[in-house]
């Protein structure tokens, strides 16, 4: 586990609570500039409150979205036995084969906005142990996973997008929302790719049992019994962004799993992140007010992948090119009203 | 005139009521595209409807978008006379300086999404008559804005953008929305650039006035009655993409009112529209409901100049990218659910 910042889950652990934060500086000289920019006050929204929340995580008044990182994390579970998917798990192998051949929807969005897309396979022939059942992993094997997520980062991208592929990952992350924030299944469990009523009855049925069987509290436990690799490796790329100053889009149900996990570690560690979108999953909106985030996108999506968060990569870097190019009202000479 | 397809209100109310529809055939083809495509069934929401909705008004069940225009009408208005703008009139000609100069938040976006940007400046010496006290445009001035509007569009373009910019033209729009649509002027007003409560009853004030004087249920006389010329430029660029085959992407308020009269004159002149964004100009959720289109975004966004939109181009190339490069199932080799 050469060049991860931890070995065991404690150390994990000890990762999130410390860190760096936003450089108050930079953010204050970035809002004093957007206040001198040729548009009235305010009047560019959420976009004028992301350029001020990026350069403050950039450490620069002025900064520039150059190089963003979009990677995607891929995992086989174990808990496909029990009937929680539309489609066959033999679908993850295939996904990742079409990644790799430029053929996903992933894809076309990396491509439309200027992000390197990196794809890691985790253990595919090895699906995690079936939850309702054992724990879904190891202690080696989910930090095995939360280090293959931290080494994943480029140190020089300028944004993280993390994204995933794993057929039943929907049932893995609504049995983790279960356990970390309570209720019964029904609450945190949707219809993924698409299961009729008699599935949805099953995957909560599924998830119940998980949750019942591996009683704890303990966050990264809950990670360990009932996550998915990949869902483990986000939260070790979302980890890891931090600790460089990146700037993190969350994506939907699946990548707010992971993060909700690290939040409740520790609710500073997602304060360099922002919702690129509310998903159609179901669960999704309670997830990001649990996480008190607000969506920048609404657009009914719910492919995974990193999709929606990537299309909202497109908004920031909007937001950032006003904020970051605009004309003073002094330089433009136009009078402030 | 020359190049205008119309030499009168009536000539041009007959141009909205002509011209192409979507074509049928691609979009059914692009319809079923998208259901071969390597996603569930609908995943991609908006997405989806948005693509095949492009690929119905370009003919071609797998479009590209490469050719965006955007373009960007000033004026100035008398009813500024009635002290219902935060910035003085003058502001409206140093803008248009600043987006001449590529200061402007347009120019960022224009550049941040590949959009070409023209900018008109119509008879910013001459306003447009206090519309508390006449009419605000003679017949030959409406139809002259109109026509400028209307040969401002790049046959050559693949996507429209029409954005604005004039001191005063928040109180034009809810004067025209409040003579389309009824009810009293409070409605329809809202806060512009940023007017307090007192500029607000004042603002209002203005629209009842105006909307009482020129007592008229005919859209493009009140438009010349209470509209600005680059709203009316705006309402011939928009006509003029439709008998193009360009679709078009609204922006906020001022944008929509010009929409407005087009779609109290004939609802199919709208068919080649989507709305950009939800403005946080108080009444424009009403104005989109009556319109029946439903925001792709919704960012707290009112600065007009086609901001809303020119980000929305952002998501739409994104829907394109993903319809028309994804592979297909079984290109991929990928297991159909």
């Amino acid at each position: 586990m050469s060049n991860a910042a931890f070995s065991t889950l404690a150390e994990f652990r000890a990762c999130l609570k410390a860190g760096p934060k936003l450089d108050s500086g930079s953010m204050k000289a970035a809002e004093a500039r957007n206040g001198q920019l040729t548009k009235p006050p305010g009047a560019l929204g959420r976009l004028e409150d992301i350029a001020i929340w990026y350069a403050g995580w950039r450490g620069t008044d002025r900064p520039s979205l150059d190089n963003p990182q979009i990677i995607i994390f891929a995992a086989n579970h174990g808990v496909t036995a029990q009937g929680v998917s539309a489609f066959p798990a033999e679908v993850t192998a295939q996904m990742v084969l079409n990644f790799e051949h430029g053929g996903a929807a992933i894809n076309q969005l990396a491509d439309c906005f200027g992000a390197k897309l990196d794809v890691h396979a985790l253990s595919l022939d090895t699906p995690t142990a079936d939850f309702t059942k054992s724990p879904a992993m190891s202690e080696a094997e989910v930090v095995d996973a939360l280090a293959t997520g931290w080494k994943a980062v480029d140190p020089a991208a300028d944004l993280l997008v993390t994204g995933e592929m794993g057929i039943g990952n929907t049932t893995s992350a609504a049995a983790i929302l279960t356990a970390l924030f309570g209720g019964d299944g029904s609450v945190w469990t949707g219809r993924g790719t698409g299961v009729d009523d008699t599935g949805l009855d099953n995957k909560t049925r599924v998830v119940n049992e998980g949750v019942t069987l591996h009683a704890t509290s303990d966050p990264l436990e809950i990670l360990r019994c009932l996550g998915g690799r990949e869902i483990a490796a986000m939260a070790g790329a979302i980890a890891r962004a931090r600790s460089e100053g990146i700037p993190v889009i969350l994506d939907g149900f699946i990548c707010s799993s992971a993060a909700a996990v690290l939040h409740r570690v520790a609710p500073e560690a997602l304060d360099h992140a922002i919702a690129g979108h509310l998903s159609a999953e179901g669960p999704h909106a309670d997830v990001l007010s649990h996480l008190g985030k607000e969506p920048l996108l609404n657009l009914g999506m719910r492919l995974g992948e990193g999709s929606g968060a990537a299309l909202a990569i497109g908004v920031l870097k909007g937001a950032i090119a006003c904020h970051s190019g605009m004309a003073t009202f002094a330089e433009a000479g136009v009078s402030d009203g």
